[in-house]
């Protein structure tokens, strides 16, 4: 008695253009739009799976090729899909800049970021058809909510341009603002840990702010990410005055013998996207001791499978895994939140940029309470599109060409004519 | 919307005895009847969910504590069945003896080695109740067969001992006899690889034997398999004979240093599972390049989702995997095909013992084709329990309490009462 589940019979990609607030960082500043790449995978029994990646040209292109593969696939082969065209890693480009904040660009990363889209959307129809939720099919939820950290961002009250995506969270460009932000995230969701995006002012800046969410949220963890934008020296100094005050580093300076020397000389904890974004990545400096906690982020690293066998690579080298966050909806947050509650050794609160998102797909959006979000217990990942949302999302992708590649330089530039990308090291 | 599912609602334990065929290894021979312990996870809906493992009496005792704690929890916990009692490592013995073939033997590896039989059980048990094989648990088929190679044991005709089981592979103590026995097991199964049990005779023998094989079965890949018998200089006088002859070694010598300088003097690559047998074991192993490939054994790593796990960290660090096996029926021989079949990078043929078991508990004998056996796409583990076979073979292992706990030494001593345990290393 052999048993025949549903086959793919289609892919549906929708670019999408989301509202993005003017939040800043190294590079510069996010556009009013972002773009986000939806994914439905239809099936022979009529069920449609949901997936969500990034929306860039590149992703799209490579979306495009990869889906015309997923045809006829059994929706119960969630390993052949991500194993979809592995193999190439020519480079596309070689520094983090822009929307490169991820670490160097290979064509393998993108073949990752997308088999990862149809990797969650072929999870949700076999747990929607199956009738069970996605953490089922990644053996079972160990815990009932995942916490999120508060992501705070340095960030102009309006982008510099007229007619722009607008949100209530104020200009926060000092550490009364980030406090302040702080306390409007706790008033929103609860949140019980904080992170700051860094690299954004002079590091004594960012020092005071951090210090200033010390004293407003006595023991509550925190951290910093300057997005490897920081020299040794720089770095070094950080680390020295927010020892004791800091749960971990993220990215402090970009190279991973940097990395190993900081880690060496201060004991302080570091966390990268950056340096360990790839399983290729991960022996190299697992082997310095560069790295103590890799922020997984399933868009980049191929999926919820490869989410677990991170966790479990991790778990074996005495490393803390936490999870990455780059501007995402509620698809992409179901997926995060059904993953990380299958992660028996999840030490750090995840990242999340949820809370900046105005808009969603979603009929419901998710609610934060006590940081954290209920791990979604229906069907497959627990969310339903609404396609008038996503339509009138499209629409905008269809008629602002000029953001449909996120470039937080050229965004900076709208403010500022005469901004170049930052030297590397910034600070 | 939320989802129910079944829930355990007891735990059925049924140690057994099954007839075992007089072959020899480092310790000694096979007893007549070995030892192991049949699992059933009885659920809330009806199904029952079929697991197996060990059945010496340390691990009955931690099986029937763990089970209680079984009660009541969803068969789609698979994660928290496999974490339940984890943490507890005291050593149990410290030497690889007997039936410590595995290793050194923790509280905690016998717990692993009875959690993976409950694991497997829900997962049979949740496949049965969704309607899909257990690989779709495990993110799904990667292929349909799963290569097993001919695994050869030097043996006796028969067992010392009157009235004791009887088998129809006739002795092999020599070259011809063991290349007559891989010609008998072509015919069984068409096995494309061989694999030879050694630490028996003195090297030299051993070595015409593999040479033999390699003449009778040219391109075919072969492996031998000491235990961990030989001394340096054995091993390395074997490598330098063999190399070139033979796929691996599989623990040459008994020290994570020696494995390592024999790889290092001969490049022969080295397969363990004796030195690397938990995630504990895999960092010194590899940070010392001791190890090229690990031979899981789902048993004692503590079930499918753990094997996947190691899986993983093999790819990451450059590592084959292979397949273990002890003596095992064919509930453990489908949840081995089950997790093989879903790894995509499986490049050595597996290992069983099964065409030495005579006896099964199931209602139809798995088969072997070009050395392979077809991924049950049946729900479950897509095997059936025939009760009247598990009631013999419990009947049988209350009436031969002598047999219960698995000892290659006190049934060489049968044979030869001045026989003991050889000293380490053997050769």
């Amino acid at each position: 008695m052999s048993v025949a589940l549903p086959s793919i019979t289609g892919v549906r990609l929708t670019p999408i253009l989301i509202a993005d607030p003017p939040l800043l960082n190294l590079s510069g500043v996010h556009q009013p739009y972002t773009p986000r790449l939806i994914v439905e995978v239809l099936t022979s029994a009529g069920v449609i799976g949901l997936g969500e990646t990034y929306g860039d040209a590149v992703y799209l292109e490579r979306a495009a090729a990869l889906s015309r593969e997923l045809i006829g696939m059994s929706i119960g082969a969630v390993n052949a899909v991500a194993g979809l065209g592995r193999g190439a890693d020519a480079l596309l480009n070689d520094a983090p800049a822009a929307s490169g904040l991820r670490g160097v660009l290979t064509t393998d990363k993108v073949r990752s970021s997308v088999v990862s889209a149809f990797e969650v959307a072929v999870f949700d129809a076999l747990g929607r058809h199956l009738g069970v939720p996605v953490h089922t099919l990644l053996g079972g939820a160990v815990r009932d909510r995942v916490e999120y950290s508060g992501y705070l961002f340095y960030k102009w009250a309006e982008h510099p341009v007229e007619g722009a995506s607008s949100d209530d969270w104020d200009a926060a460009l000092d550490p009364a603002g980030i406090v302040a932000q702080a306390r409007k995230f706790l008033a929103y969701g609860g949140f019980r840990s904080f992170k700051l995006k860094g690299g954004v002012l002079p590091p004594e800046q960012e020092i005071a702010a951090i210090r200033a969410l010390a004293a407003e949220f006595p023991g509550a963890p925190l951290r910093l990410d300057p997005n490897g934008g920081w020299s040794m020296r720089t770095a070094l100094q950080v680390a020295e005055e927010l020892a004791g005050t800091i749960e971990y580093l993220e990215d402090p300076t970009a190279g991973l013998d940097d990395l190993a020397e900081l880690h060496r000389r201060t004991a302080i904890p570091l966390a990268t996207n950056m340096i360990v974004t790839c399983f290729d990545e991960i022996r190299p400096a697992f082997d310095r001791d560069a790295v103590q906690i890799v922020l997984s982020d399933h868009h980049f690293w191929g999926g919820l499978l490869a989410t677990r066998d991170l966790a479990a690579i991790c778990r074996t080298y005495g490393r803390g895994l936490s999870i990455h966050s780059n501007t995402h909806l509620g698809i992409s947050l179901a997926a995060m939140t059904q993953v990380a509650a299958t992660v028996p050794d999840l030490d750090y609160a995840c990242d999340t940029h949820y809370p900046w998102q105005s808009e969603d797909v979603l009929t419901e959006r998710f609610r934060f309470t006590d940081g954290c979000v209920a791990v979604p217990d229906a069907p497959g990942l627990g969310v339903d599109l609404d396609r008038a949302a996503m339509a009138r999302l499209h629409e905008r992708w269809k008629a602002l060409p000029e953001y449909r590649n996120r470039d937080d330089v050229a965004a900076m530039r709208r403010a500022d004519p005469a901004y170049r990308a930052p030297a590397a090291p910034k600070f």
